[in-house]
């Protein structure tokens, strides 16, 4: 057995914490499988004092991440700092002087991905970020290696457990969306500030990563249509139910048109989704990604999305296989983003007025004759069919709601539809408009 | 753009073709991925005159498929033609000049891989056969590189479509065994001769190989204690709803024991899987494997396991990582089987008599009283509960039918219990014995 590969760790929360936990309890597979030890040598450490749930003997744990990017003696870094600065500073630092990184760093790749790639190519080191998106689930490999004969068609996932387990909550005990969310509080599972997850960023930096390899396209985090979860309530979730569906939030990415019309549509929202689809089982904090080839069709992962041990094993993936790749040519290697960087090609995106889907509307209306009549009406005089329709008796003195999912239109012409029925006398709201995909 | 990658590829039935036609289809954007365009060259046809779903203009075709692997000016070579000769002799000779090769063949990965592999070491080339397993499903990737920094604890899979076909349609129409095979293979989904797919040894060539590289341990295709599908009734199937189960065929991989008593579990049979879980819900001709590891818990794949394009994804995949190696010092390469040569160890099979897990029994017995009183009896003085049983009033001459669930024991300590029961007078037959497995 050949010396031991020294890592840096920077930043010890529950990721970092987690990453030299798996390395030390499970340092003998490790180094079967790579021909020479893995060794967390070096840490940093914002509160020495802090207790830790891993065993930090033989780490040398410095107070100044900069010090251990910039000098310490390791042969590869980990950062699990998050957030944009300092990582980048970190990352960048570390690229400088020739080192590869591992992260898990979500919003800085999605971010400001192109620089730090731009600079490991510089450098001739590497940025690896499996941890990025869905946790545990070796995705991105699966995406850019894995399926890497295929056109990709399309992608959809589950990628944010918060927003995942708090629409589990709300379907499964009817329990009011800011009430599920404290229970995420309570668990750990949401943030003490949650907007990052439930109003779809989180989502949206994962997805811009997805699509990015998949299609060969630049990252472009900021033409990701974004909406989050907050206004789902527990009313539409039960009468999606009856409609044989479930409502989750997806990022979606998908080729549309055909030729020299083609764009990508990037988007994240709360879908209806048929309810005898995998996506549509995937509960509580679990995510799953399902990606269409043209060649293998319909392929599905799912898995733990989030903490620190179904993220270090993200990490420590990455770290295998850097430490495999050190001192080799750098030209062999897989291309951070799937494709070679002279290659990658943006395609428009579509606007969202020019998505199509099949849409869900609720309309609050007055219990009065006739409201089915016009309301129909305008569909019909935009073109627009009803696939299906539910009005329930008003239970004492509520306004009715009429709920229905539309045929596959384009967004401006469902739009169109619900404006001309909001300014009918007898609808007081338009409570809810999702989109609907069918996957198929 | 530098010069094309040259492929050949040996056999042009469904996947040979497919290869083709992925190559073609996709070749921009595969060229982007790899910086160098990959080109099929050669293909070796036995027919020359028969038709196929592919273009075969600008490529060389050979009628002696040797002839192809000893000689033909190419880079890479695909190996189609199945079975473990003459396609070890061809893949053997290609090795021997340095050439690389990609196969879908199981059989011959899993009954003679160590022997392949260290002929491609000693020539510094590589065998990759992502396709080998559960046709276009990254899983062998997924398992060797992206769940490298846990310790597997265990694996199960659904990878065999045929069988999946058969008991779905079972399933979901009532259909006898002899019919859903029949029209399984009027649909192409089974053979002409379905032995291999419907006794499970097709399934016990996938685990062996999945086992192998989860594991760290040598190829031993032997140890896998085999038992197909064949003797899955209608009754059966239903009986197991009712308790709450589907019916599966599994490929199961189980580490056993601790310490110095550890051991691993390699089994294949009809399996009852609680219907809420991944793998109760893959239906028809799809593949599903679910993989336990220390440090990101439970994680699925599912997807196409057989069928020309599906294939054919896998093959271009690891076609694509082959090029990118071209040239490359292969001591930076990924092992084939996961772990170093040098560092893969076996570990004790567990004899199927000491794999515990929990039981599914049905009896035949007469209808007369005092007869679950004494089954119970007979359970009861082995330690053995009852977790689930059910009899239902039999119809006109029938025999009464009793089926049971047991607590989780080892298999000796249940064949004991079972033929106690059996030498009881009122038992005319023990009709059904299936392991159940909870995955909890």
């Amino acid at each position: 057995m050949s010396a031991a590969i020294k890592v840096g760790v920077i930043g010890l929360g529950t990721v970092g914490q987690g990453v030299v936990r798996l390395l030390k309890n499970n340092a003998d597979e490790i180094a079967r499988r790579v021909g020479r030890p893995l060794v967390v040598t070096h840490a940093s450490v914002r509160d020495a004092g802090k207790a830790r749930d891993c065993d930090l003997s033989g780490i040398t744990t410095l107070a100044d991440a900069m010090q251990l990017a910039r000098e310490a003696d390791v042969d590869l870094l980990v950062e699990t700092v998050g957030g944009i600065s300092p990582a980048r500073e970190l990352i960048l630092a570390a690229l400088a002087r020739g080192k590869s990184v591992v992260t898990a760093n979500k919003a800085l790749i999605a971010e400001d991905g192109n620089r730090v790639f731009a600079a490991a190519r510089a450098s001739g080191a590497s940025v690896a970020f499996e941890a990025a998106v869905a946790g545990g689930i070796p995705v991105i490999k699966a995406v850019r290696e894995g399926l890497a004969g295929n056109r990709v068609e399309r992608l959809a996932g589950i990628i944010n457990g918060t927003c995942n387990y708090i629409l589990t909550q709300m379907q499964e005990n009817g329990t009011a969306f800011d009430d599920a969310l404290r229970d995420a509080q309570r668990l750990g599972y949401a943030e003490a500030d949650p907007t990052f997850d439930i109003e779809g960023m989180d989502s949206a930096h994962k997805l811009a990563i997805l699509a990015s390899i998949a299609f060969g396209t630049p990252l472009d985090y900021g033409s990701v249509a974004v909406e989050g979860i907050t206004r789902v309530t527990p009313q539409d979730i039960q009468i999606a139910q009856v409609f044989g569906y479930r409502i989750k939030l997806l990022g979606i990415a998908k080729r549309s048109g055909k030729g020299s019309e083609q764009g990508i549509e990037l988007r994240v929202h709360p879908t209806l989704v048929p309810d005898n689809t995998l996506l549509a089982k995937v509960d509580g904090v679990l995510n799953s990604v399902v990606v269409r080839g043209d060649a293998v069709g319909e392929v599905g992962f799912y898995g733990r999305g989030a903490g620190g041990d179904a993220t270090a094993s993200a990490v420590v993936a990455d770290l295998i296989d850097l430490a495999r790749g050190l001192g080799a040519d750098a030209r062999h290697a897989v291309p951070a983003l799937a494709f070679q960087p002279d290659a990658v090609r943006a395609l428009p995106i579509v606007p969202s007025a020019e998505v199509a889907s099949a849409f869900y509307l609720r309309l609050k209306v007055a219990d009065e004759p006739g409201v089915l009549s016009k309301l129909t009406a305008i569909l019909a005089s935009h073109d627009i069919s009803v696939e299906a329709i539910l009005q329930r008796e008003p239970r004492g003195h509520e306004d009715a709601n009429v709920a229905l999912i539309t045929s596959v239109i384009p967004q401006h012409r469902f739009d169109h539809a619900v404006n001309e029925m909001r300014a009918l006398p007898f609808v007081r709201e338009d409570a809810a408009r999702f989109r609907v995909e069918k996957f198929d």
